[in-house]
């Protein structure tokens, strides 16, 4: 029998608070029998909402503050010390639990991470990584937001961590690991990246393909793609913002006249399927990569079904061991 | 009568040279009468191309060698000196021309608009501008590439050639400009951003807006969106990249079953209506704004009436005395 993993669900935050995190909660601990899962937040409020719903790998841990999008990162150090998002923390930094969920205000948690957490060696801030839904490969993509202006040696971080991450969650034994630029000749893109991909190719632990641009971004070919955090954050939300477009456009021609009305009712289930695919919100969390714990945001807006995903991503963040292998990646070149 | 405005076409530059180049010039000739063209390039390819058309608006200059996408940039300045782009560029120094339109070598165009025509003063390097589809107000967004690790200053300049183009071309009396940014708040983002934003801001002759994520980028809004070259050119080729995967996806669903099949009649020609509204071959060229001379890109991969959209931009860009509004804009903050 596998050992049991326990796991504290920022249960206020997001969009949609309560009623994403407690049905995902409820869904994910009947999908895996080894998951514990300890609740956050207002004890009143929880018990409510759970109506009457008992389930003994399932318990409760009061909070009486929530921490909003509106908050200051920094309030999660000195006025929100009894948010849910920063009790969670708190569970993980005494080793309570093994991992924290949340799908609140990403600063906040980037910033409890840091100060509570502590960062590996070696590492300044740690990187948000997701999964962009590829063609072929892992997809991982990093960093999405957390670093700006960021060092080659800090990219490199970056690509030492996904790298691991990836080996021991998907089994790939020498993940591919690219940077993001804005040509595939060597010649191309800012001093950060020529120097990155120097570092990152001399790193005899890393298996370096090379450059790819942002239009292959959905091609795949790659395990890691590597990038700043500014340029990580455009990339994803022009994605976002593009499939956001097109759907709306379509939506648009939907109603136009007979002949479009008419195959709406045929094109909407396939257009479902397809932007499905491409909806932030469903395609797994976001994994901070450097801090010493597991540490899953959910997208903002998380649905119950995102919310689920990404409590399986930190479950299975744990039993792969992340944290170990990155750690081991990370000593290969500190010294 | 309108007086009339000669452009020079690099005849032989793109993916597709002649076969786009010469149709589009035809084209456009007819629609606007005060234009003349000079076609470069091989002069024995264009007669036998033009297969016995005459234009009395319509002439040659012969140049016996291509420049083409593999050479690097600098080839135009020694080897390739003779090149249809080269003698194009050659020809509006001694202003023999107007402006010039190619589909070929972006590097190339750019380093002989900035070696010879040179820039204008305040000008380190000129910015790639190009419109997009936005639901909402003009829509230029640059740099699209040509700068990496731009300034706040540079920004700032991006902003006022922008702006300038926007009110003279479109007669937009106060262009509202915005700086792209990894949030809305003040706080986020890069150094070079945030200091940018102080400058703009302080600017009295812009209209400034504030900063827009690149998720809003079709929704608009603003006239003129300023960025770094190398996150505008991410930006870009992500939301390229974007519309090409679903594309992709939706095609793969419509051969999927009866069903699926079924509605493909329908849904191609609307599909197909929506897709061309965001193809970058479709929508316009690129503007090098900051030269001493008017200089549009056709993409690379330009069809015919991609290419004849960036002769008609560079006839806009003459006709509305373009570079005259960005060298007064300009000089209002250099001293």
């Amino acid at each position: 029998m596998a050992s049991s993993v326990r796991i504290a669900i920022d249960s206020m935050g997001g969009d949609h608070g309560l009623r994403a995190t407690l049905p995902a909660a409820l869904q994910i601990l009947t999908k895996h029998q080894q998951l514990e899962l300890v609740l956050v937040g207002d004890e009143a409020r929880i018990r409510e909402n759970l109506a009457g719903t008992n389930h003994d790998r399932l318990s409760i841990k009061h909070s009486s503050q929530i921490l909003t999008m509106g908050d200051k990162p920094s309030a999660i150090l000195r006025q929100k010390t009894d948010s849910s998002m920063r009790v969670a923390i708190d569970l993980l930094a005494a080793k309570e639990v093994d991992a924290v969920v949340s799908a609140g205000n990403t600063g906040a948690l980037m910033t409890a991470g840091c100060f509570v957490l502590n960062t590996l060696p070696g590492i300044e801030r740690p990187a948000i990584c997701k999964a962009m839904p590829v063609t072929e490969g892992c997809g991982y993509v990093l960093d999405l937001g957390a670093n700006v202006d960021s060092s080659a040696s800090q990219l490199h971080r970056f690509a030492q961590m996904a790298s691991a991450r990836c080996r021991v969650l998907h089994q790939v034994d020498q993940p591919r690991v690219a940077l993001l630029n804005i040509g595939a000749e060597a010649i191309k893109g800012n001093e950060q990246v020529k120097l990155a991909a120097e570092l990152i190719a001399a790193d005899e632990h890393l298996n370096y393909i090379g450059f790819i641009e942002a239009n292959a971004l959905f091609d795949g070919g790659f395990d890691v793609l590597v990038c700043d955090g500014f340029v990580g954050n455009v990339a994803l939300k022009a994605c976002e913002g593009t499939a956001k477009h097109i759907a709306s456009l379509i939506k648009q021609e939907l109603g136009r006249n007979w002949r479009s009305k008419l195959w709406a009712g045929f094109a909407l289930p396939v257009l479902t399927r397809i932007f499905k695919k491409l909806d932030p919100k469903q395609y797994n969390g976001a994994s901070f990569l450097g801090l010493k714990g597991v540490v899953v945001k959910g997208h903002g807006n998380s649905n119950v079904e995102g919310f689920a995903c990404a409590i399986e991503q930190a479950l299975f963040e744990v039993e792969g061991n992340m944290l170990a292998a990155i750690e081991q990646q990370l000593a290969l070149s500190i010294n």
